[in-house]
């Protein structure tokens, strides 16, 4: 096994063997006949807290139920209410709950970089669910993992991310994701949602759906982020969807066979076409949920085995 | 074991036969010396989530408390601050929920119908925590068993059910279950707050306590639900209590063994005086709370076999 | 052993020996190494509910976690969007849910004496997480606990509490505690912030910082509870920290080997200087949350011991 991390915190520091493991893994968990995801002890014993500075019931449900498959007693924290608002800084709160010895931390949090910081604060392994506009890794992992399913590979293949990718941590880790694992990844979207410097990740930007989804094997759509746009521009949803909604039109451009994603949750008629997001033949959106489950629990069970071996080494080094 | 039903949707769609078999395992649910509600194992492995698009920290609480005591990991979903206020849709936030595989799903929400519509298109039992103003089967469920327990029969009853009934699933269901096994229900209320066509139900409808009352069993209180008031007739709450809040004068009218029921949260001097409500010899309103727990259990049991059954005769046409 | 409660209301209820019987058993609880807290079934198949009628992430997660390490099934209640907000009184709260007869309470609320009241309601333990200004037991022996860790005992020392004691339960739990264990405790705070009466603890009023530090053994800081200060007198931050505000220059008055305290959340800059804050050869602040998890599993312990005794008891006279 080729996993040796203490945190999950970005796609950043993995290298494609510690990609294949998880997604290895993961697999593992995805019960054959497809109805359930199995069940294990690998937690027996451990604590779990979801710590989330915001709220996001999507993620933090599916880190939930893969502790609880895994046999972990999860505790959620509901920060928006918490001590943060007493006047605590972050750096205390993550000591204050260090203190409590979890063994296993996720962290969701509105600043890039915060996650990072809680995560060197603490002697429990840190698991980042998205930290402003910097890394989203395990949904990185998940489309990692649905994209293998249905294609069979997860290299050499043409992906197109699509929509707004400025906010988007979701596509800032797919592409570096996508990039190790040696795909060619096309950005599409209007100029005003393309951040600068992405050339410096060896993809190709497009503005045009047409061209930018041209023999793509996959089409991941993205989630337009109102929330995040501070001040900038913002597109009428209507223009939005004209121009680069998926609809029937234009995933006519990409190969015959290439599948749809969306992160979740759809702004349906808005990034995409309801009818193509319900094409069971096209769409691959509720197996991406699954995946999470799974892409979580075996992200999980690593971070664990490697926190049993590095204290069952501190306890030997006591002994002697 | 005659319940084969895959959800639990409403009264409606129960036999006679389908009902007493809940109530009886129920029964064996609640410990002999009523000190405790027994726990088992029957949830094992099984995912429960409660998703409550309406605040009921009461039936929440029952469900979360059934569910572990059957062994199940139990998630609460806060969807009031969920992917819903991102734009999804019902439906897509049901096909995101079935994407987890869990096995049972509790769900309440503020429009009728809304329930069955979600179990329409998940893979899971789905149990209505109550939709609108259309069911709320496991209250009537828990009111028939201590009904049962109390009188020592559900039939052939005289069953008065007071107050609100216009915004009342918790009547409708009730109305529904009692008129399935044969009791003789009256709707006691102001004309304002009684439905049209309830004379289809076949009952009896009174404006007027003294008389509805009449050699009553059993007289069922309701909550004034003001925040369900959307600008008809609010009454103010003296001449409401005065008119049609339990006394011990009204309640003279009924017959001396009569017991008094309440939903629950109670607004006490409006619907009901605080004497009556606390009378132990008349009032078995706390009572309705345990068997709430134990009918809760029992359901979820049920339905929980029904979904092993399937499962296994899914596997079996597999293998053929 | 020597605790027989039923409850843990207070501090004020405990003797001594009560006292020592807590801090024995959740020294157990700490794991030799450090690196975490024991995990046992001393509560499985019991169901413990927190009911927070006020906001404290810090001390409901505290809880949940050293229940969920006893094996109970934990449930919390979202009291402040709770059926209290339809109009139900605090005992109907309290009635109904013992009615789902759960084994252990942890409840806090605003208002002294309302967790009292509540317990004198129900059938299961109840633990006191806080009401008013009144008692806060869990704190004050987790602090006793982290002292006689730090100190070697807990009596014949000298502990400085410090700042905002008018509106702090903390400070009253601690000072009876203290008491009663036979130390000598000085009350530190701007008279503004101490409350009349204090003197028939038998402590010492100081209101300057250098002379109530003198040969400290234990220096205890507070929140500055800004939002308990109904319409008072409220300080400026930066003249508060001046006066009172722990700083190294202050801290030189206590003894060399003084340890420093604070319940968190800490306002940095307001009531403690950060560097003494984050001094490891100082500051236990980190060890009092660590503690706080090991107090609860005792106090928790040794409620549910004598609950089942009870229980047998009773059990025993039924068959009689």
């Amino acid at each position: 096994m080729s996993f040796r991390a203490r945190h999950l915190l970005g796609i950043e520091h993995l290298a494609p063997d510690e990609i294949r493991t998880i997604l290895d893994l993961a697999d593992q968990y995805v019960d054959l006949n497809r109805r359930t995801i199995k069940r294990t002890d690998a937690l027996a014993g451990m604590t779990q807290i979801n710590m989330f500075f915001e709220n996001s019931t999507r993620t933090q449900s599916s880190f939930e139920l893969a502790g609880k498959r895994l046999g972990a007693d999860v505790m959620n924290m509901s920060v928006a209410q918490s001590s943060v608002k007493k006047g605590e800084t972050l750096i205390d709160t993550a000591l204050t709950l260090n203190a409590m010895h979890p063994d296993l931390l996720v962290v969701r949090h509105g600043a890039s970089g915060a996650v990072n910081l809680l995560a060197s604060k603490v002697n429990c392994a840190v698991l980042n669910a998205g930290d402003g506009r910097h890394e989203h890794p395990t949904q990185a992992l998940l489309d990692a993992l649905t994209i293998r399913r249905a294609k069979g590979r997860i290299h050499r293949l043409t992906v197109a991310i699509c929509g707004d990718i400025a906010h988007s941590r979701v596509a800032r880790s797919n592409l570096i994701l996508l990039g190790k694992m040696e795909n060619r990844v096309r950005l599409i979207g209007p100029p005003t949602l393309m951040p600068a410097g992405v050339a410096e990740f060896g993809c190709e930007v497009y503005d045009d759906m047409a061209a930018g989804l041209q023999d793509a094997d996959v089409v991941m759509m993205l989630r337009l982020q109102k929330e995040r746009m501070d001040g900038g521009f913002i597109p009428s949803e209507r223009e939005y969807f004209h121009r680069f909604g998926l609809d029937a039109e234009k995933l006519a451009h990409a190969k015959p066979d290439a599948i749809v994603m969306h992160p979740g949750p759809m702004n349906r008629g808005v990034e995409i076409d309801g009818t193509i997001a319900d094409d069971i033949n096209r769409s691959v959106i509720q197996e991406q949920v699954e995946m999470g489950v799974a892409v979580r629990m075996a992200c999980m069970d690593l971070l664990a085995r490697n926190l049993r071996a590095e204290r069952g080494r501190a306890a030997l080094e006591t002994m002697v």
